[in-house]
Formats: C-alpha cells, sequence, structure tokens
C-alpha cells in the first residue's frame, strides 16, 4: 500500500486545493469523508476516484474493509489527514469524488425545496437530509447560497446527497418555469401578515423556498410566488431556525 | 477604562477556566458572548458580573453603547477575546453572569419539551429556541446531556434561555411527577411501530421527549411513556436531524 507520510507531497498538496470553493470549481472535483457517506456514495453508483486511509483507522480493525473495497487506497498520517480535512478530529477515510453534472430535471410536477441564498453549511445540509425524508423530488440552491460541495455541507447531508438531485439555479427562473407548469410555490416569510403554514390546503405538488437565515428570502421572490407561509410564534422566541422552520413547513404541507 | 492586554493576567486567567464544564461548575459562573445575547440578558433582568468588549469592538462605533450600559467595561486586546471564548472570531463583547438556581417548576400541566442524552450543543440549543418559539411550559435536560452552559449551547439558543425555565433533572423520576398529574408523556422514535405523530389527537398539556443523536431515547424511558411517536420517512434518508424532528412533532401536537 502506497503511504504517504508528508504533507508537501504533490497529492497532498492537490487534495488540499478542494478545501475551498474555488479549488473544487477549478478541479471538478470535491472530498468525501467518513465511512459512512463513503459508503452512501458506492450503494448509489458514485464512483470514487482515490481513497486515503489513515494508519489509525486501519488499526481499528478496518484492514479486511479496505482489502475488500478499496484495494488502491494510499495510507497517510493522521498529520496528513488534518491537512486535507476540515474536521479537529479527522474520521480517517477520504475520498476524492467527481462532481457531477448538473441534472437535467423536470420541473414541471412534484415538491421541491427551493433554498434562497442560505449560507449555513450544518442548515443547508439539514435541509437536503429533511427534503429527502419528506420524499421531495428535489433541491434547488440559489448561485449565491453555501457551496454544495463544501464538505461541512456533505457531511450534514448524511448520504442524503446521493439519494435525490440539487440543482443549483436561478431562483426566480426556477419559480417561472414552475408556475408556467401550474406548480404552487410558496415563499416563507417571519411575518405574521403572510398566510399561516396549517391554513393551507393539501396540494399534491409545491415548491417551497426557504430564505436566508438573517434576511430572509429576496424581496424580488417574495413578489413571484403564489403565496408566503409563516410559522405562528407563540412564545417570545424572534424566530425558529431556518433548518427547524423548513421542517416543520414541509411535514405541514404532506400531510 | 481598565485595559487588559495579558492573556496571563488573573482575571483572564479566572475567565478561562469558565470555558470547561468543571471550570463552570466550580464557580457557578458562565460566559455569555455577544451583542444580541447580552441585550436579551439585560432585557429579561438578568445581572451581568463583568463586561469585556475588544480594542476593534469599541472602534465600531460601540463606544456610546459601552459608556451608557456598560460603564464599568474592561478593554482587552483580541488576543485576549480569543482565550476567552471558544469561536474563531469573538464578536468582540463578552460577559460573566451568575448560574441561576435551579426553578421550582410546577410540572403538574403545560407542554414540556424533555431531552434525553442530547449531546451536540447546536441541537440543544436550537430545541430550546423551538420550545419558546412554540410556547412550551418549559424544557426538563436529563444529568448527561450537554451542559447548558457551554458557550455553544448558549450561542444557540439566541435568548430563549431567558424565555423560558430550563432544568436539569433526571428524565424517570420527571415523567413520573407529570403522569401522576396525569399529563401525557409521548417518546419519539425512529420506528414505524411507534404511533405516527399525526394521528395523536390533540391535548392541551403534554410532554416530548426527544433522545440522543445516535441512540435514541433510552429504553428504560420508552417503556415508562404513554406512547412513542414517530414521523413517517418518505423518502430513502435513515433519519431527520434530532432538533428537525423536534419541531416537526412540537407544531405538530400544537394545531
Amino acid at each position: 500500500m502506497e503511504y504517504i507520510t508528508s504533507v508537501k507531497n504533490n497529492k497532498i498538496k492537490e487534495l488540499k486545493k478542494l478545501l475551498t470553493t474555488r479549488g473544487r470549481r477549478k478541479a471538478q472535483k470535491y472530498l468525501l469523508e467518513g465511512e459512512h457517506l463513503i459508503k452512501e456514495a458506492l450503494q448509489n453508483n458514485i464512483s470514487l476516484n482515490e481513497v486515503y486511509v489513515t494508519t489509525e483507522y486501519l488499526n481499528r480493525d478496518r484492514l479486511h474493509l479496505i482489502r475488500d473495497y478499496f484495494p488502491q487506497a494510499i495510507q497517510i498520517t493522521e498529520e496528513v489527514a488534518q491537512v486535507i480535512t476540515d474536521t479537529v478530529h479527522p474520521q480517517g477515510l477520504v475520498s476524492v469524488v467527481d462532481m457531477p453534472e448538473q441534472p437535467d430535471l423536470d420541473m414541471s410536477q412534484g415538491r421541491w425545496l427551493l433554498l434562497d441564498e442560505v449560507q449555513d453549511p450544518g442548515n443547508v445540509g439539514t435541509m437536503v437530509r429533511t427534503a429527502d425524508a419528506a420524499g421531495l423530488k428535489g433541491v434547488v440552491l440559489s448561485p449565491d447560497a453555501v457551496d454544495l460541495y463544501a464538505p461541512k455541507v456533505q457531511r450534514a447531508m448524511q448520504g442524503s446527497q446521493f439519494h435525490l438531485p440539487i440543482l443549483v439555479n436561478d431562483l426566480a427562473e426556477t419559480i417561472t418555469v414552475m408556475q408556467q407548469h401550474d406548480l404552487i410555490v410558496y415563499g416563507s416569510l417571519v411575518d405574521e401578515r403572510a398566510q399561516d403554514y396549517r391554513q393551507v390546503k393539501p396540494q399534491k405538488d409545491w415548491a417551497l423556498i426557504m430564505g436566508n437565515e438573517a434576511r430572509g428570502m429576496n424581496s424580488a421572490l417574495l413578489e413571484k410566488v403564489n403565496a408566503n407561509l409563516y410559522i405562528p410564534i407563540f412564545g417570545k422566541a424572534e424566530s425558529l431556525n431556518v433548518a427547524v422552520a423548513a421542517g416543520i413547513i414541509i411535514y405541514g404541507l404532506s400531510r
């Protein structure tokens, strides 16, 4: 097994670049970390370019797994693992994956989640996971949302990135296409003048937009949607976390 | 204004201890960071022991605010701020607060959220915020949950910690007391043999237990509750994030 012990190794220098949005876009590759995500990728026919394992990971009784599944794996030290991951305690298994081409999706029907400039990696990942759990058809991210391929986003999606298509597209354009096909598009607002999500009549197909954590949805989009929904606040909190709010509305609309 | 420039200053050494659970328990004090949290504390009559501000914070046109509200504030350098906070980019305003005494709560009625061994600071904080938004009466944490006074938990609560009482108590004992007063206690399970949360008849008062992120609820508690609820998974995700699941069930029960 090839063994890399230096952080100055050329392969490692190239991998390090994949920790930035710019580096990922240039290489059209991204990093997947941890046994759970890498298993999910394999189960969903995602091909792995290279696999890196730490000595510590191999010592945790995982040598048979590596021999069976990743015969070409490259062994690295903990120090090298630190350099190519953004976690304090790397999980010991890292892989390089090609960025998929943008899927060509039929937006004329189905249920959709649209994320307008959502910035927190954990929030985006958690919402993709919720969209998967609720059986939505796909997720559309605005181009100014956090990068889908950032390691933190990939981790928070917990494999859901391989279960449903995720597209980056202009949301105004997306809404126009959906509405041309009579799909109802809901915005979300922290404002009691909007419609209480509990009053919405169950529909077969719809799209829901969640906005930026601090500023909410872009006003241009608020005007385009069929209706804006809000979640009533019964206590003293100013608002709900955006991923929690998405879960409440998605499951509310799915009843 | 007193100005501390050394991380070896005795006051700073004492503050640093408040970053650990052990240090906080010994001193019976904790740290609050950031303008939003500190304003929320003041608005809810929480007295601040000491206030520390960075030079950078003062330069951001905040000198008038400090002069008006915190005349005794102590100025610190960015380097010192780094040492007494756990964030990469400290917000420049830190205060020391006395831990409140455990509130003596009437658990015979109302709506409650019980957290069994939940470990992620963001999840606990987000659930307290959701409990506040939904107008619940209080939150009870099991003694083995993440420490309520950890800076990350305090940040994620976004002020909700001052809006509703939060108690640390044995959950088996808590359930017994609630059930003696005919309060219905729901557990939550990722298992379709449990009851679909959408089938629950709306009740005025109830308690909901959310379990550990990986292991779920303790089996001893699962047997004590009146019913265990689950959220149907329509897609391929294994489960929902615990804070999202809490939001869905709490708002589902609040309809």
